[in-house]
């Protein structure tokens, strides 16, 4: 199975057409604006100073390659060709400023000369990745191919340092991310020196002295090099370069039917999906790390959840899915795309949460916070933002969502596979694929299909009632339908209640309330203080609402509330007083101040 | 009211003659094994040298002055007297190593000489005030005067330095202790230069250019130094540090009679007992610096509530009650007496924790622990430890345990309080006054009085009914009977739930179970694992069983239990099962091994 890409398909209506459309005429232009404010374009120049202001961090080419490649995949959707005279000038500066031999880094140009490729730590071969994956959209969206020379030359440079001279202090990186760019070059050039470097990246880790040497304990574990990757069973350490790992170990287990590569990948998504991973799919719970700590550790306020983090893992749930068409991947895309991806991004498109918590307590003060978070406590920032320092989630955003459409189908030989449901319509040349549907709102898709192949859609693992007269087979979480040009079916959404595993200490005693795939929360300003107040009745309704603040249903439940107590310590004497919950998506939450909010609910 | 000092009272029976008894046998002998063979008594010698192993620690002179403190009191119960030509030799080095004016300091001697009050932090003037309680301890128990002789030229050192000559680097300490310290010396000596010295200490804190230059935001705050003592009302920083320092100005509010001393410290009073203590008495649940954060944060797994900062709030508590008879006050020392200082010492006595949890997830292995607590959570160690690096704790619990008579009794001119209850006799040398009772195992109390003052007991906060059939009037909580030389009282003892505050995030939704003062917990050992399966059933019954492990009751609550769920998420269909839980006394948990614990249970 190979997905179709986004190219391929045009998004007509539905909350993901909303999120697209927001992300092109917003978004793209939020990051623009906060990247020329600070610097970030400019950069490119190469012309920065020792004590001048705006001194480059040596992660702003990813920065700045991320957002490209999220402007090129919105202008393949249709959108925003006037950035492009704008690209072309930073793809100049790029070609001005390289050296001889195809090198390009803004930070080891003009901030620590002379330092090329002795800094493991510091982003040198992930911002090479960024910029190679920016190069491979730009052409796809232009035609232009002069950016992608650049990076083809520069991957020849990095071929030569690390395979042909072996002459950089380090032998893979401190940060993941230019295996999977160099398979994505790989697929658009057919070099096979891309192909090799890659692979190189992916054997070498963990498995020689120079990755070994000077990190031990913490850092080995913390860059997935603590053994050789094909070694490898339970996700650990910084959870963005983990998945971008993981993802390009399950691409070259396809590519190179690599059994040992893909029982790898299959048990590290299975420690991460049945251990690791909050309700929202958001992963990596340690907030002082950014990283994966221990199995059923995910506490809710202090919850890292990196919004990057969520992206990487539906990067490595949609490449698992090309190995084995098996809905346990998809599931898991589906939970990523409608709750812990989303909810870094403000419902107005131009604010930004970098960590997505499952809780907040009562709001404060920002000294309060800080008081908290000097105890050893975390409490991060409690409204989205406008730009962080460290600015990798936003651009992250603008080149996911545009190209969200990566994520609906896929295809062989014999089946065309449909894996999200999104309402749109899909070129597949000879052959159209229509889908129609407002999940998740609602559960009915309509699938209209000009073409030979079969069909297959993914059950949703949260659905207890599927209506489909349509005959069909179910392997592995899909239903396939033979010789069909239109088949309509129904997955029953109605809000149920969710428990957490024994283990996750963080969510004794609580249910979560999810609806179809969304995942809900109570705020505080729609249900008064206390939160922790609150019990949803266990055998109560629940009732879908309209919702003011999205296009998805807000729910009402069946709850009690227990009085407040101010006292530290009271005899229990808690009468409860029967009340409605107003639940709202989890994405949603803190877009109407600094507000208490918990998913996880008392239940009675 | 003044206290009636411990070495007027004999403990006959009951809980805390146990404990004490345990110390003077057990406790003071493995203390004084552990800092023998981290070469802690040596190092009084002076004669370590750079580069040679057990290097003094800047605060290795308190841990000893502490155990000296605490044998000191034993042998004032007649205990340990064979000890004494150990401390004489001790003191002989002090003696001999001290310098010309007075100063003696073992790491500024040997580590940093010429360092000599520079270094703020480095508890110099904190190791002095444990070497003048030592002293003033071992004059009392032995008679010999040569200790305090050297501590007096040590305080006349001090004042000159600070108050003549103002020649430190700083005005007032980075640890507090010298303050009450210096009060406490006085009251021995009378010298109003001790009295003045402590005055110094107090009013130049927060309060001159020397103390705020250096220390800004947290470090300030860490260290009580943010502003004048007379306007803090919130209690902040460091737990010990910080009621340490309170103890100090409750005593000179109560010498001086300082009205703005006494408003500021019945302010920290009340912050701590009514937003920012434990319900074990715990204090300071800022796993990172050991501190007080905001009001209400007070996590079970990640408490910090250190063993010393326990036993400075009852040193604080016991002050407040000196300057107001309020059971207010005693209520508080009594939480912390069956709780939060006894759960610090192993049953065995010879095993310890710096810092004392209201709840144990599963023990995996140290390396889970520890990869947990590299991704930000803290989990602390699980079994008592015989020694820790930072050794505070231990010889703190020698003299507090040696010392706890001191919490019983006080006396003015016209009445005789009784704050707390232990069975034992009290000689007031003209009067007697013996307290016969079983609590807290039983709430039955005699007391038999010859003498003309009236008697005022105590009614412990958590009481819901008195049986008395003495007349008497009641007043800021303690019953005052007049004319009685025998009087029984009942305190109805009964298995109870008990609610937090709804601001207390970490333990919504849950109920503590206490019995008089004692709090109680789960342990897996008794309950099988998943505690957070379980649920209080708040009809239910809780019964008192006879304990394997304490001389108190266990008990056996009705409860349910919720089936192991092994799928990270499900859908909540859980039935419950009834069962009983057993609960031990919250002290006694880890006396077992390593086991999952709760104080905070689920509550149906």
């Amino acid at each position: 199975m190979k997905k179709i890409g986004f190219d391929k398909v045009k998004l007509n209506s539905g909350l993901w057409k909303t999120l697209q459309t927001r992300n092109e005429e917003t978004t793209i232009y939020a990051v623009k604006d906060r990247f020329e404010e600070t610097g970030r374009f400019k950069a490119f120049s190469c012309d920065w100073r020792e004590g001048e202001d705006k001194k480059p961090h040596f992660f702003w080419d990813s920065d700045v390659a991320k957002w490209i490649e999220g402007v090129a995949y919105s202008m393949i959707n249709g959108k925003n060709r006037e950035q492009e005279a704008f690209i072309d000038s930073i793809v100049d500066m790029i070609e001005t400023n390289r050296y001889d031999d195809g090198y390009f880094n803004i930070y080891y140009t003009v901030c620590e000369k002379g330092k090329r490729w002795t800094e493991r730590y510091n982003h040198e071969l992930y911002c090479a990745g960024h910029l190679i994956e920016a190069a491979i959209a730009y052409k796809k969206a232009t035609g232009k191919d002069k950016f992608l020379k650049l990076m083809f030359d520069y991957a020849d440079c990095i071929y030569k340092t690390f395979v042909t001279e072996n002459s950089a202090s380090f032998m893979t990186p401190g940060h993941e991310e230019i295996e999977l760019a160099l398979v994505k070059l790989y697929e658009e050039t057919g070099e096979p020196r891309h192909l090799e470097l890659a692979e190189f990246f992916i054997d070498k880790r963990g498995n020689n002295d120079k990755d070994l040497e000077d990190e031990c304990g913490v850092n080995c574990l913390y860059i997935q090099a603590h053994k050789p990757v094909r070694e490898q069973r339970e996700a650990v350490g910084h959870a963005v370069r983990a998945c971008y790992l993981y993802s390009a170990m399950a691409d070259l287990a396809r590519i190179n039917n690599d059994a040992a590569l893909r029982t790898a990948c299959e048990s590290l998504f299975d420690d991460i999906s049945k251990r690791k991973m909050y309700i929202t799919g958001g992963i990596g719970s340690g907030f002082s790390t950014e990283c994966f700590t221990v199995p059923y550790d995910l506490p809710n306020n202090e919850a890292y959840a990196e919004t990057c983090a969520a992206i990487s893992l539906a990067m490595f749930g949609q490449r698992m899915l090309e190995l084995d068409v098996d809905s346990k991947y998809s599931d898991v895309v589906e939970k990523v795309l409608y709750n812990g991806i989303i909810s870094g991004l403000s419902l107005g498109g131009d604010a930004f949460f970098y960590e997505n918590p499952l809780a907040y307590d009562k709001p404060v003060s920002a000294e309060y916070d800080r008081q908290m978070n000097a105890g050893g406590r975390h409490r991060t920032i409690r409204e989205r933002a406008k730009i962080f320092g460290c600015s990798c989630c936003p651009p992250n955003i603008n080149r996911f969502f545009a190209a969200v459409g990566d994520y609906i189908c896929g295809c062989d030989e014999e089946t065309v596979y449909i894996h999200q449901f999104m309402d749109c319509d899909i070129n597949l040349g000879d052959e159209s694929l229509k889908i129609e549907t407002q999940y998740p709102r609602d559960g009915k898709i309509k699938i209209t299909y000009s073409g030979g192949r079969r069909i297959a859609v993914r059950c949703p693992e949260w659905c207890r009632k599927i209506i489909c007269h349509v005959p069909h087979t179910t392997r592995k979480g899909y239903m396939y339908f033979e010789n069909t040009d239109c088949l309509e079916v129904e997955f029953e959404i109605r809000p149920r209640l969710v428990r957490a595993a024994s283990a996750v200490i963080a969510d004794s005693g609580c249910t979560a309330v999810m609806c179809g795939p969304v995942v809900y929360c109570a705020e505080a300003v729609d249900n008064g203080d206390n939160i922790g107040d609150l019990y949803i009745l266990k055998d109560g309704k629940i009732n879908t609402v309209e919702s003011t603040l999205t296009e998805l249903c807000d729910l009402e439940a069946d709850g009690a509330r227990m009085a407040e107590q101010r006292e530290l310590y009271a005899d229990y004497m808690a009468e409860l007083e029967p009340c409605k919950i107003r639940l709202i998506p989890y994405y949603a939450f803190a877009n109407r101040g600094a507000s208490e909010m918990r998913v996880w609910l008392n239940i009675r």
